[in-house]
């Protein structure tokens, strides 16, 4: 395995990593979580009680890939969202580890699919215990997920994330039928984006209005604010797999890339491309046929066609219509916070 | 590939498969059937509208497995387990349709786990459609199950299923710890089995006296049949994967042996078996290294420690402690019918 260091040294000089600008919202996470801290705490908690199991492997291999960290931004999604509509009790901490599990198990299912080696900086879980645990330990935490609803008892919820469980498998399949197909339309990646990542956001933020007792409104707002939020966060994500120095990403870039995956920055470069440009992306990204210096001259052609601005574009439209959805609710510190990890998200380099 | 017809011209000759003896009660699945024929078409009618998804591919692999016929007993137990009961609403019909998705779920997980070229003697889902679609496809499953479950509203059959789906699991996880490890023991065994087959014959039986709001004695002993029959039925499934021939399962046989799984005929030959037995079991279960004519000598082996006999007289021992539970529920013309089907799965030779 080449070492990060390694390929930092070789990460292409990309001038759109420059159009993501660095500014002070970038500290936004930081500040939610910091403002959750307790609450997080009692979720964590939630989470190592929950993955235990007689069978060894489940706690090791749940144990891994939840312990090797990441944002833990959905579960912050279903604490902020309930705080933000005055939620005072505590049936919110079981119901942001049910929504963690869920997206840990679509994590696992995710690096089987798409043979990932790597997840967060790390070696992926399929890669350190087998794609078969990975399989089955990723069932395990969705049971579990459900566990977690049910003791809570409300079928509303329940309803919510078993449906948007639906809409994920959903959006991972359509996909498979994307990749390696050079004539995805930027409607289809929308179609996918929307439902793999987006439904989870949308559903993580509605079931806080929902504990909250808040009126329909308020769970449509939240709804809303999610559902642009998850848009903008995977479009943000998918710039960042072609212009994100490795090292600071925490996973390898250009797996898009290599996997023919046609994500936004690639859709927009075909549309505007000429023949030759188009041979060129047929060859790498539908044959899968890729020699040294593609992934470079890939990027390149991005630029050349404003994809990653355009995308970016795009990820900011979708958080002003998310920083809009915030509008009709309470305005509270909490308010604020979300908004701000918006803007984050969108302006982050990792 | 080679073609079944050929397969079974290969067949050893196995002393065993008489040791199964033919009886009357082979045809007791297909009388429970025709008893449920028409609860059985309701099912069938949300089984199919329900694996309907915009995403093509969604209908066309569910369809595939689910088409491909099976035997459909899990539903099946449902709908029994609910008429014993008296049960006379219509319930039932979308919960065994959530049992069997579930249980389409677990196969489809299965395949790719086991990396099976055939399922009920078809191109397995992830042969012809490849493991990532099949993955997902049983992620999708496993969430359109909750749904309807939801849209049932009964929070007890939510917590029984889930738990069911979250045992399910562990017992799959358990099982690859016992594959290619001789030391494998039957108490071992039987964790696997109780879990990752019986856990949901228990609560697919267990919910026929929920819906039809039955004291928790008749629910408690409904558990107890569906548990013992799921155990009876999973060791006679293990045992006719080394005595069955080929054309009559409708799956390949000695698929357990080539992949070095420890079901209990081996378990009890190898604890019975001599050093030079246990030099063979080494070498073809644990390092699997498989030469021609091994399947044949390992029958051989299980054979002569009375390994086929013993594995059944364990089995109608549970299957006679699934025909005692239901002996304190209702004597209806539907608890004999249980009751024989128990019988036919024992006697099966496929």
């Amino acid at each position: 395995m080449i070492m990060a260091a390694e390929r930092r040294a070789e990460a292409p000089k990309i001038p759109e990593a420059e159009g993501v600008k660095k500014d002070h919202s970038l500290e936004a996470l930081d500040r939610l979580s910091q403002m959750l801290a307790e609450d997080m705490q009692s979720v964590n908690r939630i989470i190592v009680a929950r993955m235990e199991s007689p069978v060894a492997l489940i706690p090791q291999l749940a144990g891994y890939i939840v312990a090797a960290g990441g944002k833990r931004l959905r579960p912050l999604l279903t604490l902020a969202s309930a705080e933000l509509c005055g939620y005072r009790g505590d049936r919110h901490h079981k119901l942001a580890a049910a929504v963690e599990f869920i997206h840990t198990a679509t994590l696992l299912h995710d690096d089987v699919v798409d043979e990932s080696e790597l997840r967060r900086g790390q070696d992926s879980a399929n890669t350190l215990f087998g794609n078969q645990a990975s399989v089955l330990v990723g069932d395990f935490l969705f049971s579990r997920s459900f566990e977690l609803m049910v003791e809570d008892g409300s079928l509303d919820v329940l309803r919510i994330l078993s449906h948007a469980s639906a809409v994920i498998a959903e959006g991972e399949v359509l996909q498979l039928a994307t990749n390696n197909n050079l004539r995805t339309s930027e409607a289809e990646y929308l179609a996918v984006v929307s439902a793999k990542t987006a439904a989870l956001f949308e559903a993580a933020c509605e079931i806080g209005a929902i504990v909250a007792e808040r009126p329909a409104a308020d769970a449509d707002a939240l709804r809303r604010f999610g559902a642009n939020f998850g848009i903008a966060f995977q479009i943000v994500d998918d710039v960042l797999d072609y212009s994100s120095r490795e090292a600071t990403l925490g996973k390898t870039i250009g797996d898009d890339f290599r996997e023919g995956k046609l994500t936004l920055p690639v859709v927009y470069a075909i549309s505007r491309g000429n023949d030759v440009e188009r041979a060129f992306w047929r060859r790498t990204l539908e044959n899968v046929e890729q020699r040294d210096g593609d992934f470079e001259h890939a990027v390149a052609l991005i630029a050349r066609h404003d994809g990653f601005d355009a995308s970016l574009d795009l990820a900011r439209r979708h958080g002003a219509a998310a920083s809009a959805a915030l509008m009709s609710l309470p305005q509270n510190p909490m308010r604020g916070a979300l908004a701000a990890i918006v803007e984050f998200c969108i302006n982050r380099e990792f």
